[in-house]
């Protein structure tokens, strides 16, 4: 038996006790004719003295010589400290230590161990084994522990049921972000790794399921931007016989369960927005509404005046920074820049102070007078003391560049408080968007999004107009996330895959399969799926999911660790070659 | 609103509310001027009236036009049925329906959707989606599911903690059976999906966590006997500062739960086997133990007569099958014929009836008296009534052969009662076998498990006898579970790699971030994985573990219902070609 109590749970009660603890050495001091060592495991922390006088000389000496990290056993007698430390639960006591065993010995970390280490992150990556002995990371992933099992158990005992679905499966229409995977037994094919269960779910309502969740594995071969994984973790779920009001209420007393569980927060029922609604007044789908700064529109107020860059603008927006009237001339050019960098992209950016006194100064004071000001104000819900900026030109592109501006003032400002949390569902989103690339329409959600019925008839005239049965669920200016009702029926999806620009022959060689079973009794559904990473995430008060990942590859994919991908051997490429039939 | 009540719940309780109900239409049966219809969703099934008198004309139409399988939302009022039916939860009430919406129609189905269906194996895999609706397929996934949560809630209240490892990991030399997956960010470059996540748990363990569970999906490429999966589900575990006896003590401890939980049986302490005890005795490293049939070594007893056959066989060695004295020649020869088959393989077999008189009647007359076969039956344990089985020939192969045999019989007697469990540890596994192909020792668990360090000298002299703390749990004659002791410094490590034939290149190559891991305070630790899909197959009474899976893939390793794996288009190719980098 290595231990009878953790390094976390002794107190004053056990006093006189004899323990046997393991652990780590966290640090040493020596005294000459005292050694304390503090000893850690996932529990806590305690600490271990050596005294020249009580303990066994051979020990004594053994403790000396102890380094950072060696693995160690000890048997003892808890004592009450001398000098006692309230910060820590063990902080009462220490181990007198008799008998003392080293499990393993330690050489230097290339980083310390501390909760504020040394290491930069790509060396913490690489020996993630001891990034994960640190509080941080280790209390990251239990925490995500804690939310999986809050889910299950939630969901459980709401009747849904978990099912596995397969991981190999075939390869679908969006297949260039598929990762294949060849065949041995089935030479020359392959199978593709899933972006989303998406299809299987679909079966099992069509199987009469009716109420089923899976926290699981999904995959995307992509270019990864910063902080994406090429596998990631959804809490997938799909309902039968619902309507868009059952799934919205059914996960939003999950998101509520689990806010209030894990953060003790109370947040009463989520705010709605459509979609039109959330780009009008914040310029994005996913707004973050902890904090105001809504948009306002200053076409009617600003153009037709001499200013020539309001007057040849589509939309003409602004929003009030709170406080910001006090910025300098160069506190406003660096903002200025900041709008201008190529990320975000805009060509210039006029601002209005709101003084304290009442007045305002605009750097197009040359077009616009106090009444003109003040009408800008009363638009963007402009207070005394703030910092009105505004953006022009083509709407889509200006409402999102003020919308970087605004989460950026947000983040000067500490309006992003990660310990305040801010629910919405953003719905009707439209059922088609525009690409560019293609010059065609593509599903915004994906292919099996159910039209409203009412806009039905605009997908011969105006498809872009048609919303679909979709929702989002917004976290703080993130989508945890999404889904809609499904179409059901097979003569509607096939109409689908057909304004998808698919060939009869495509889309049933691709989701027969699905259209197959839709002819056997298809019960109407929906669902949503939840990015789990993010939502942990969030939940945790942090921003980026790597912490939140035991092992997570890094922006080029890669396992720095365990050095993956790799080239394989001769052996497994000659394998492979049958394998692909080449 | 789809629904009021799900299909399952209405009771006398309810008569006379008015309910909405939604579900598929399982059958009809029509009288002229009343028609009656089983409504069935995932809950139950509760019977519809429709009556001319009371029905709306138009609704008593559209009932006579329901299908098998049509999924409708009908409102009516709950009444007292005429002729109860008490085998249904729902069998005192029947809904007298005024309203009836089809929400899908359905073609026939290939098969009947009832418990005992006319659809063989092909066509119901084929239409998984519809066999789902059968009440067989349908509990067994909720089985599944429930048997998943017993085991999360169960272990995370031991304080273990589910940690997600990564699907894309790098390959290992075991690589020939790996899936490998081309990389479009890595190009020229592959992953692997994992086996298992040994390394990673085993990592975990270096970075503190202690106690570690995953219930999780792992990948096999290779061909497929019967009723295994190339993707597959284990319950995978490892624990730190343990040994073996604290691991056994653990999941006997959630082995004894589920068995409690899940089938009300309580077993007890599990009684444990050594491996060579589980040899000699039953043949095999997996017995099953829920009846006798101990094997009687009969070398003492039977050889140094005049019957060569014997003499000249490494090992005589026999059963007692009970009851079966009363054979007749023709059933006895029979069973000769059946462990003569090439699965088998045997030359052939002796046997000895025990009569209820007393007296023994044998095969082998010409060479042995009573009181030689007196012996026999000592050896055995057989009773008068029973029928003595022997097969002699080299000791390992008939070992098998009479296991084989033991089984069988076992079968044929009714012994193998699934409702009936009878769990057992085998410990103290050999740590290397021999492979005749390669001819050199591989790992019989893995590279990983720990030699007993009693046994650590005998890896120069005679490494097939060195036994590791390596032990199996057996449920019903099926390996449930397996797992080790593990090696933690990289010493043993690296000597390990050595003993299995890897250069220290190829070691340091493969695993080196294993070792380089053990430097840095490794400590000790070890683990088990549970077959998942196995054991819930097991605990739900059925030999065959593909009920419980949703979607299964078939012998070839196909999921016959969405034609994967299959041929990549052009496009796809082509970008796989780069990925490649060929």
């Amino acid at each position: 038996m290595y231990r009878s109590h953790n390094c976390g749970e002794l107190t004053a009660a056990n006093i006189d006790q004899e323990v046997t603890l393991s652990g780590w050495v966290q640090k040493t001091r020596n005294k000459g004719f005292l050694v304390w060592a503090d000893l850690r495991d996932r529990y806590g922390v305690t600490q271990l003295i050596f005294d020249e006088e009580r303990t066994d000389a051979k020990v004594f000496k053994q403790a000396e010589a102890l380094g950072r990290e060696f693995v160690i056993q000890v048997k003892g007698i808890v004592i009450e400290r001398v000098s006692k430390n309230p910060n820590m639960p063990t902080g009462d006591i220490e181990i007198l230590v008799k008998e003392l065993a080293i499990l393993n010995t330690a050489i230097t970390p290339p980083f310390t161990i501390e909760d504020e280490t040394d290491g930069g992150e790509d060396i913490r990556m690489k020996y993630r084994y001891l990034d994960i002995r640190r509080n941080p990371v280790k209390n990251s992933l239990l925490f995500r522990h804690k939310v999986a099992m809050e889910v299950r158990n939630y969901l459980s005992k709401q009747g849904f049921i978990e099912v596995e679905t397969p991981v190999l499966i075939k390869s679908t229409p969006e297949g260039a972000r598929d990762f294949v995977v060849p065949s041995r037994m089935n030479e020359g094919q392959f199978y593709a790794l899933p972006q989303s269960p998406q299809t299987f779910k679909q079966l099992l309502m069509v199987g009469g399921m009716d109420k089923y969740f899976q926290i699981v594995k999904c995959f995307r071969d992509e270019d990864l931007r910063a902080d994406r994984q090429p596998e990631f973790t959804q809490i997938d779920c799909e309902m039968a016989f619902v309507e868009q009001e059952d799934i919205v209420q059914t996960f939003e007393g999950l998101a509520s369960h689990l806010l209030k569980e894990l953060k003790g927060v109370e947040t009463g029922t989520f705010p709605r927005m459509t979609y039109d609604e959330a780009m009008k007044k914040y310029g994005n789908d996913k707004p973050d509404i902890r904090f105001g700064m809504e948009f306002g529109e200053l076409n009617e107020v600003a153009q037709h005046k001499e200013f020539g860059v309001f007057n040849n603008s589509e939309l003409v927006v602004g929003i009030a920074a709170p406080g910001c009237a006090s910025y300098t001339r160069k506190e406003i050019d660096a903002l200025i820049d900041w709008v201008k960098r190529p990320q975000v992209g805009a060509t210039g950016m006029v601002y209005a102070k709101y003084n304290e006194d009442g007045t305002i100064k605009s750097s197009v004071d040359k077009f616009y007078d106090q009444e003109d000001l003040k009408k800008w104000a009363e638009a963007t819900g402009a207070q005394p003391g703030d910092l009105i900026l505004i953006l022009s030109g083509d709407a889509n592109k200006t409402r999102a560049r003020l919308s970087a501006l605004r989460m950026e003032l947000a983040t000067r400002l500490g309006l992003r408080n990660p310990e305040v949390f801010a629910p919405l569902w953003v719905m009707d989103f439209p059922l088609l968007e525009w690409d560019e690339e293609t010059e065609r329409f593509h599903a915004m959600h994906h292919p099996f999004t159910s039209p409203k019925p009412e806009d039905m008839p605009l997908l011969e005239t105006d498809p872009g107009k048609v919303r679909a049965n979709a929702y989002d669920l917004i976290l703080n200016g993130n989508e945890i996330g999404g889904g809609s009702i499904r179409i059901h029926d097979k003569a509607t999806q096939q109409l689908m895959f057909k304004y998808l620009g698919f060939t009869e022959e495509e889309a049933k060689a691709q989701f027969g399969f699905l259209m197959d079973a839709f002819q056997y009794g298809a019960p109407p559904h929906g669902g949503l799926a939840f990015g789990f990473d993010r939502l942990v995430a969030i939940l945790g008060g942090q921003e980026t999911i790597r912490d939140f990942i035991a092992f997570p590859k890094n922006n080029s994919g890669r396992d720095v660790m365990i050095d993956a991908p790799s080239a394989i051997d001769d052996t497994q490429l000659k394998e492979l070659s049958i394998k692909l039939n080449l």
